[in-house]
C-alpha cells in the first residue's frame, strides 16, 4: 500500500468543499466521517456513499478517533470550535483546513491548541459559485493551487502530510507560503477582484444595461454573485492587506484617469502595453 | 430571392471585424470588394474566397460601384478617408462602421458628408484578442448584440438597411440607441471594464503571483491584453462619458473601503446582496 487508508478522517463543515474532499479521498479507499449543521446534508452524503458515517451532533467518538480532521468552516466558527471541542480530539490528531484567509486565525487557533494535536494550515484555492454537497465534485481541483501556510509551531511531519493531502485530492500545484504571504497574496489576486466586481456591479443604477452588455462585462462580474456572509467576513478577517490592495489599486486607477484626463496617450499605451505583457504570464499552460 | 445579392458591398478596412462581415456575407452570395493596408490581407482572403476582390489602392472603380460601404477602420482614419475619398462614392450608395464609439465620430461625419449619399453608424459589439483577416470567422456574432445608432440625419430606409446588416451577419440582437445612449452605455460595459483590467494587472509589481491565481484574477484580466494604440483612441474618442462612469466606479469603491475600514459588515453584506441579485440578471439566456 502506498496510501495509508487506515488512518480515519473527519471533515467538519459538509459544504462544497468539504464534500468535495470526501468525494476524492473515499476513492482512495479512506474511511470518511463527517460533522455538519444540516441533516440534509449528511444524508445526501450517505446516500452518494461519499461518507462513511456522519452526524449533525458533536460525536465523542467520531471525533476521538480521527486520526487527521478537515475543518472546513467559516473563520469565527472554527475558531469556537475548537476552544469548544478540542480536548475530544485524539492524542497526535493532525488538524487541517480550508479557510481562505490565514494569519488572523492561524496563530490564535496555534496558540490555543493542546501541546499533543497539531494544526498545519492549508488553503486549497477552489470553488465555484455554488455551495452545498449537493454541488460537490471531485473535478473542483484539477488545475488550481494548493498552499500550506506553516508557522514555526509547525513539524516537517504535519507540514508534509498536509502536503500530501493536497496531492492526494489532485490538486496541480502544492506550495507552502508563510501566513503573511498568503494574506497578501489573496489579498491581491481574490479579495480585491471580489471587491472590483461588486463595485462595478453596483456603482451604475441604469437599468437595461444586460441587455447591451458584452463577454467582458460578464468576466469581470462573473464573481459578483457572492456569498455575502462568508465574504464579509473574510474582508474583515484580512482587513490590512487587502486595505493595502484596494490602496494599490485607487492609486493606478487615478493615474489611468489623470491620464485620461490630459489626453496623454502615450502614457495610456504605456500602461496597456505593460498590462498586455504581464497577462501573457497568467494565460493557463 | 429574399435578399437582394445584386447590391455591391465594398468592405474598408480588412481586419478581424471587416474579414468575419465578409466571411458571413459571402455566404449569402453577394459580391464583396475590399480595400485595405496590407497586400498580405488581401491575398488571404482572395485565397480563402471570402472576397471577389481586392486592393491596397484607392481604386475608383471599386468605391464607386459600391451600393454598400462598411468601414472597418480606427475613428481618425476613418474620418480621414471620408474627407479625402467621398467624391469617388457612387450616389445613393450607404456607408456604414463598425466604430466603438458615436458621438464623437457620427456627427463629424454626417455634417461633412456628402448631401446624396447616406452615413448609418452602427456598433458589432463583438471581438476577439486577436487580430487580422487571419483571425476571422463567421461564428463572431452568434449571441452578440449589434447597436444601430441613427441620428435626425438618417432616413428609415437607412435604418433598416443597417439593421438587416446585422441580422444577415447573425447577430442574436440588433436594436437602436441615440449616440448619446451608446456612448454611456459603452463607456460603463466596456471602456471602465478595460479600464479596471489594466489597471489591476499594472497595479502591483510583486512578482510570481502568476503561481498562484485562480480563475476569478483571470477572469477580470482577460482583456488586459490589450489593443494599445486602438483602445487608447477609444478612450479619448469617449473622454468625458468614460471619465464619469470612472467617477461612478471610484465613488462606490471608495464607499467600499471605508466600510472595510470601519468593519461596517452589514453595510459590505447589503451591497454583495445588491451585486449578487444583480448580476443573476447578466446571466446568458
Amino acid at each position: 500500500m502506498i496510501v495509508d487508508v487506515s488512518k480515519k478522517i473527519l471533515i467538519v463543515g459538509l459544504g462544497l468543499l468539504g464534500g468535495s474532499y470526501a468525494r476524492v479521498l473515499k476513492r482512495f479507499g479512506f474511511s470518511i466521517a463527517a460533522i455538519t449543521k444540516e441533516q440534509s446534508s449528511i444524508d445526501y452524503a450517505l446516500q452518494e456513499g461519499i461518507i462513511d458515517k456522519g452526524t449533525i451532533e458533536i460525536d465523542e467518538t467520531l471525533i476521538g478517533e480521527a486520526d487527521l480532521v478537515i475543518f472546513a468552516l467559516y473563520p469565527h466558527v472554527f475558531v469556537e470550535w475548537v476552544e469548544q471541542y478540542q480536548h475530544f480530539l485524539k492524542s497526535g490528531a493532525i488538524l487541517t483546513d480550508v479557510t481562505g484567509i490565514k494569519s488572523s486565525i492561524v496563530y490564535q487557533i496555534q496558540a490555543m491548541l493542546r501541546e499533543d494535536v497539531e494544526f498545519i494550515a492549508a488553503h486549497p484555492m477552489a470553488g465555484r459559485e455554488v455551495s452545498g454537497v449537493e454541488n460537490s465534485t471531485d473535478k473542483l481541483f484539477a488545475g488550481a493551487n494548493y498552499i500550506v501556510t506553516p508557522t514555526e509551531k509547525n513539524t516537517p511531519e504535519a507540514i508534509n502530510t498536509c502536503m500530501e493531502l493536497g496531492r492526494l485530492l489532485g490538486f496541480s500545484n502544492v506550495t507552502t507560503l508563510s501566513p503573511e504571504e498568503h494574506d497578501e497574496m489573496i489579498g491581491f489576486l481574490s479579495q480585491l477582484t471580489h471587491c472590483i466586481a461588486i463595485t462595478l456591479m453596483t456603482c451604475n443604477d441604469k437599468e437595461d444595461m444586460e441587455k447591451f452588455t458584452g463577454d467582458s462585462f460578464r468576466d469581470l462580474t462573473r464573481i459578483a454573485r457572492i456569498n455575502d456572509k462568508m465574504w464579509s467576513e473574510l474582508f474583515v478577517s484580512n482587513k490590512e492587506p487587502l486595505l493595502h490592495q484596494m490602496e494599490l489599486f485607487l492609486k493606478q486607477f487615478n493615474r489611468l484617469k489623470e491620464m485620461l484626463e490630459t489626453e496623454d496617450v502615450e502614457g495610456m499605451r504605456e500602461m496597456m502595453q505593460l498590462s498586455t505583457k504581464r497577462r501573457a504570464l497568467f494565460d493557463k499552460k
